[in-house]
C-alpha cells in the first residue's frame, strides 16, 4: 500500500470498544475440580445461560483443546503444564476479542491455577472450585476413567493416583453432590455479573 | 451434581445459534504474502470497517501470536509448520464462537496454507494474496528485516533466501503498492459480505 496511507493506530479495535460493541465486558472463568466434579457441565450450562442472556461466550474444555490445540501433547508433567500455558494464551485472546470464556479443566496443582491465572491476568480470572467428594466422582465416572485408574490401566490419575490440590481463596466454591445444575448456574452467573459491573 | 440434571445436550450454544446472536456468519480472512507487503496493515484496516459495521471480529497476527501462543517456538521448518497448526486450530476455534477472523501470516508455502485451510475447512476459509514485488517491500522494511537479511544476519528470509511460492487459486488478489489501503479493504469486505449471506 502507499506509504503514506500507513497510519497503523488509525486502524486498531481495542477491546473497550469490542465491549461496548457486545455491550459487556470479557473475562475468564476458570472451573477446576476432580474429574467428574460436574466442571465442563456447568461450564456450559452457565454458558447457555449466559447466551439467554445476550452475553458473548465461549467454552474451552479438553473435547475442543485435547484433539485440536494441544493434539499434539501427552500426560507428563511438562505436557501438561504447557497444555494449560496454551489454554491460557488462548483465553488471553478471546478476552481481547471481548468474549467471556468459560474453561472446564481439572488442573490439580496450584502452581499450574496460578501460572494460568498471571497469564490471563487477575483482574480478568475468576476461579471457580467444583468440590465433591472423590467417592461420588467415582461412581459417576462418565468415561470409566477411574475404573481404569483404580485398576492401575491408567498412571497419575487425579484423585485416585495423583493430588489435587484445593484451592485457597477461590471466587466461588460450589459443592456440586450437594447443589443442582440450576443454583450452581445461579451462582456462577451473580459472580460474573458482578464482576463485569 | 445430581445425576438427574446432567442432559448434556440442553446446555449446548452451537455456532449457528451464535451467528444469530450476532446477526452474522463467522468466517476466517487469511492474508499471505511476503514480509511488509501490507497484510497486517490490511487485516486490521478491514477488522476496523467490519467493526464499524457492527461485526465481530478479530485479527492474529505474529504481534498477539509470537509472544504468547507460539512463544516456545523458533524458527525451523518444524517450528513454523507447528505455529501455523497452532494459528489454524485457534481460528477454528473463534470460528465457532461466531467470530470473524483476519489473520496476516507469510505463510509462504503453498502445503503450510493447504493444511491451513484443510484445519479451519474450506467453506470458512478466504485466501487473500498481498501481491507486491519484493523490491517495494524491501523498501518498506518497517523492522529492517530485510536489511538484515540481504546481509545474511538473517537467515532463509521469504523473499530474499527463502522462497514464497504464490497462491494460485486465491479467492482475492491486492496489488498493494498500487491499491490505496481503503481501496482494499473495500475488496476484502465486499468478498466477506458475498460469503457471509
Amino acid at each position: 500500500m502507499r506509504k503514506s496511507d500507513v497510519v497503523w493506530h488509525n486502524f486498531e479495535v481495542t477491546r473497550e470498544m469490542r465491549n461496548r460493541l457486545n455491550n459487556h465486558k470479557s473475562i475468564a472463568v476458570w472451573f477446576t475440580g476432580l474429574p467428574a466434579s460436574g466442571k465442563s457441565t456447568l461450564a456450559h450450562a452457565t454458558e447457555k445461560r449466559l447466551y439467554e442472556l445476550g452475553i458473548r461466550t465461549y467454552t474451552l474444555d479438553g473435547d475442543n483443546i485435547r484433539h485440536g490445540l494441544c493434539s499434539d501433547l501427552g500426560f507428563s508433567k511438562e505436557e501438561r503444564d504447557e497444555h494449560l500455558r496454551r489454554i491460557a494464551e488462548v483465553i488471553k485472546l478471546f478476552i481481547d476479542a471481548g468474549i467471556v470464556v468459560l474453561a472446564a479443566f481439572v488442573s490439580p496443582l496450584k502452581e499450574q491455577r496460578e501460572k494460568v491465572k498471571s497469564i490471563i491476568g487477575k483482574k480478568d480470572f475468576l476461579e471457580i472450585y467444583c468440590r465433591c467428594p472423590v467417592e461420588i466422582c467415582e461412581s459417576r465416572d462418565p468415561k470409566g476413567m477411574y475404573k481404569k485408574a483404580i485398576l492401575g490401566e491408567i498412571k497419575e490419575y487425579t484423585g485416585i493416583s495423583s493430588p489435587y490440590e484445593e484451592p485457597e481463596n477461590p471466587d466461588l466454591v460450589l459443592d456440586t453432590h450437594l447443589l443442582s445444575v440450576e443454583e450452581s448456574v445461579e451462582r456462577v452467573v451473580s459472580l460474573i455479573k458482578k464482576r463485569m459491573l
